[in-house]
């Protein structure tokens, strides 16, 4: 990845359209993550895959809806979201993209224009960067949002998904630092967002999910829970890439972690759920 | 449909267990709708397809979640519900299901064991039947549950799905009569259960959603409002039905309306939504 925007870019974008977001990633200007971009807008993770595998895929998501809860599918060749954002372009309006063949991570780009083909299937799954914004308004602090350049952490637990055709492997999760004192209210304002992964997966201790040291992250980056807060952890939309990795799925194109699909979707806008 | 059950079993029916209900079904003792049974469980719609098919009708639903909340989808040839009831049989654990061929309701059957075949896969989806039972705990009355052998009443709006492939037609809905100064209530509770259809499409007029006229009814049986109600119409799950006579869809296996599959999950599950 590149380096984040300068501070003026980054406030502007916090408090721009999903549109001006997207316009930013397809021109070039945006190659940062979106954490804190287009506030109150539901973002999304992208996994793109062949039309052969697309129907396990589907199910796959259908089985497992806190991490991979469905926004919107693409019809077979067709990179338009247009449910989550008529007139985008999923081949160019994310700032960075990842690309696994054969379970291995093998590129990450700006654009996938020349890897996009007519078999291909986009699925756009929701976001938990999309009640950063409501967690806020309620005074309960985003550690990862509070410096420039701030990442959410993301690892890999031990709990498995329920597998579907040839999608099987381990749930990824982000973690939040919570003061003790919200982390009932936490639990209460994300469970209304399912869409964007719901309720926390679990409270505490990082070793009850399989994670040995928390300062190890996967993917994004690490941000120490403070004395006073307890560690939260939410299933995350990564996880069909810690799938493609673990089940050595054969293609799958996905957005890069943490650089995610702006869509139009208002967060409290209750009948998309 | 044949009879309602005797007074004593429908008091029974609503006071037991989903395993119970599918047994009862399963066992030919039970052949009526399953309106007020097993009371504080999600009810399903059921939809079969071949495989062919599946994609398609997939990407339909995830396109049109109010009329079609996705629950379960069974693999390819398997009858067996994993996450809504494991245990459970899609052939046999019905009261009644339909039969369509090329868009035309061609039969109404017990059981389908015998028209089964190893490329069917089974889709289940929210019904709003799962709701009921909140709002009589919350004191708002329910006219279709009053007397023995009640139904819902089922209408076409002229509100279109988004179509999917060879999939497109229009949404059906129910309609409540709601006593007026409960409509608010009716609203907000109903919100909550997105995977029973969540809040109301509309309220009021008739007309508005191309409802001639309410006493005739498509599916079910006509509940009249009462001067001081305001009828209420929810998006239905009878809706794919409503798609296969409108699409002229090659083949689809069905419930029949009102006779649901009756899941193990609780409606105040936040972890399956």
């Amino acid at each position: 990845m590149t380096a984040s925007p300068a501070p003026d870019t980054r406030h502007a974008l916090q408090q721009t359209l999903p549109g001006d977001v997207r316009a930013a990633a397809r021109s070039g200007e945006l190659s940062s993550a979106t954490h804190g971009f287009a506030r109150g807008f539901v973002q999304a993770n992208l996994a793109i895959l062949p039309e052969s595998h697309a129907f396990d895929f589907l199910r796959f998501c259908v089985r497992n809806p806190k991490p991979c809860p469905l926004i919107d599918i693409t019809d077979p060749g067709r990179a338009e979201p247009r449910r989550a954002a008529p007139g985008a372009d999923l081949r160019t309006d994310l700032p960075a993209y990842r690309v696994y063949r054969d379970g291995q991570l093998v590129d990450e780009v700006r654009s996938i224009e020349n890897l996009w083909r007519d078999d291909h299937v986009a699925f756009l799954l929701g976001c938990s960067n999309s009640f950063d914004e409501i967690l806020l308004r309620n005074g309960i602090p985003q550690r990862h949002l509070e410096s420039a350049g701030g990442r959410i952490s993301v690892y890999e637990s031990n709990i498995q998904c329920e597998p579907a055709g040839i999608f099987r492997g381990p749930v990824a999760v982000t973690m939040r630092p919570i003061p003790a004192k919200d982390v009932v209210r936490t639990v209460e304002l994300s469970s209304r967002y399912p869409i964007a992964h719901g309720a926390p997966l679990h409270i505490g201790d990082p070793a009850e999910i399989g994670i040995a040291d928390l300062a190890q992250v996967k993917w994004g980056k690490f941000n120490p829970p403070s004395p006073d807060d307890v560690p939260v952890y939410w299933a995350c939309g990564v996880t069909p890439q810690a799938v493609a990795l673990a089940a050595g799925i054969p293609e799958m194109i996905t957005h890069a972690p943490g650089h995610m699909f702006v869509t139009d979707w208002r967060i409290d806008d209750q009948r998309k759920g």
